[in-house]
């Protein structure tokens, strides 16, 4: 290695990034697998799903199961096969040498770094913010990307819900048990949520728990980080997206009281750590993969690198289709590693008969 | 319709062929969003994971669990959210008619007809056979393709296990059960079987329980409905497939003593009742699907049929890859339907509007 050696903790064949679904998932069929994998947990540990108070649409647990819930149990099925968990936030993963002399160097913010033959980035996606005015100063003060993490402060509170996906309609549903009024507001006339959520939501508006501010932005939000959320400031346009036309007569800019604000408008990728290695992602940072059909779906341009879960995956982002890509993305490393070993062996042998030919002389 | 609507049972905005992990996570999914779906559970109810005893590898239950329970797991948790089952064994499904007039036509082998805005061919793959003499008198007598079905019937027999993949391991392991010693016929030198299983089976070399042949094929079974299989014809060559080089001086063939004959060589897809709906086939007859990035992955060149599972999969073929993908084709299904219904209602709206023109005249 080019780099200084001494650094090194340990050599792996896989390090897996991520212990979100996709993640672990991957450390269950790789431990299976005997790549004996290590399982790199971020700063967001089991990854976005326990961020959920309860899966209902998890195949195989008709009760449903708690998000925490199900991320343990995978983890522990992980461990079972012998894949071992890390605390560790990813600085960067670079990759040097070509064939039999590829190898990937991981390094962790707190300067341990780890060699590996083969890395899959199922680091997952994390919540967007606006970039509004009082955002950066009321972040975890009244503002918060998790209904399930700060929802309890927030009693017989002015709730307002930004978005208009499943995400929000879920915050929002479980919001009410808090709130005195949950309020959605929407920049678009029409929710993209699922109809099973929408229905939800709209038996609440009967209730009078939810109202829906639909074609509605926040601008900025008031507050101290004593006092908490003050008020948002909202603009309005009757055929939305409203911030896109601020100076349209038709807009209309008001004051609305509340005394917390949840974002639920989605997500960016965590790519960071993958800026230097020169892998191929789209305009959100969306790692691109191979797709297609047949095997080494998961692989991306560089080679020995896999994409699982949220990271890779910008529209079904089900916790079932990162388990469903986490194993896929397992058994891509596994062929590749396989093929690895092989070509590795093959070239020894050579190199020892060419020594055994030059001793012979 | 085209065809006598007599006959037609039903119209539902959505049916799924196949109560498999695949058919099943749709129909979770697709219940949720309101598409009502029908699930047609057909010849092989909960499909392949039924034949296992023990999945060790499904994310979520560190324990394992077993295929059926995991199978009614999933049914329970699509009926709770409104799917219906029915049973019943697909003819044909065929469509007629484009945008908004398309409409899917879906016959079972009873006669009964159902009518279908969507459909998703989530009908799976069946145990594939070796079509040698013998086979079709003694399979169900002494010839098998499912260990956990069959394995106890033949305690302290020699038995023959042909395949080299997960299935092939997992089958020969579990018969050790039963058997006096068990003998796995595989085609190769090499098994393309997990780590982890051959790892088991080795160690169940060394116990003396297994035997493995390898580069050995068999050509013949020998027995009778009454006393079962008696023996098996095998023939070997060192370089491997010796069927395929039957005139080879290096190629033997023998006779070899067994009680029982377990098939583990792979599946064929399901695809037979889409024979006249002109969608797209590999040459061993998976569903071909649109893959790629975001959405509409599990899309057929075939507006309105969605395929997902073993009956499209024809690498992955695990329990969380098919239930990733029974998902992904609900998903697309309720994007193509909502759509459809968009287009419905504005279709409907413009005609009322000419009537209304018309009637003003």
């Amino acid at each position: 290695m080019s780099a200084d050696s001494d650094a090194v903790v340990e050599h792996r064949p896989l390090v897996i990034a991520g212990t979100g679904i996709s993640g672990l998932t991957a450390a269950i069929y790789a431990a299976r697998s005997n790549n004996n994998p290590l399982v790199l947990e971020g700063d967001e540990p089991g990854g976005q799903l326990t961020l959920t108070t309860d899966v209902e649409n998890y195949p195989g647990f008709p009760e449903g199961i708690s998000g925490p819930e199900l991320i343990n149990n995978m983890k522990e099925q992980a461990e079972q096969f012998g894949a071992d968990t890390k605390n560790g936030v990813l600085e960067s993963v670079d990759a040097e040498g070509e064939g039999t002399d590829r190898l990937f160097r991981i390094t962790l913010s707190n300067g341990d770094v780890y060699t590996a033959d083969a890395v899959i980035a199922a680091s997952g996606a994390s919540a967007r913010t606006l970039g509004i005015p009082g955002e950066d100063d009321l972040m975890g003060y009244g503002l918060s990307t998790c209904a399930t993490c700060d929802g309890a402060f927030f009693r017989d509170e002015k709730i307002v819900v930004i978005g208009g996906g499943d995400a929000a309609m879920e915050e929002a549903h479980f919001l009410t048990k808090f709130a005195s009024t949950v309020y959605i507001v929407h920049r678009r006339e029409e929710f993209r949520a699922e109809d099973v959520w929408i229905d939800r939501i709209m038996d609440k508006v009967d209730a009078g728990e939810i109202e829906i501010m639909r074609n509605t932005e926040a601008t900025e939000l008031h507050g101290s980080r004593e006092e908490g959320v003050d008020s948002v400031t909202l603009v309005r346009h009757p055929e939305g997206h409203p911030t896109a036309k601020l100076d349209d007569p038709e807009t209309e800019e008001f004051e609305f009281d509340a005394g917390a604000v949840f974002y639920a408008i989605g997500h960016t990728p965590n790519t960071g750590y993958l800026e230097d290695i020169g892998v191929d992602t789209d305009d959100e940072g969306y790692l691109k993969t191979e797709g297609g059909e047949g095997g080494n779906q998961t692989a991306t341009g560089v080679a020995g690198l896999f994409g699982a879960g949220d990271v890779v995956d910008f529209h079904y982002q089900q916790a079932v289709t990162a388990a469903g890509m986490g194993c896929q993305s397992a058994m891509d490393a596994d062929a590749y590693l396989e093929e690895l070993e092989r070509t590795r062996a093959k070239t020894a042998a050579a190199d020892a008969d060419t020594a055994a030919a030059e001793s012979d002389d």
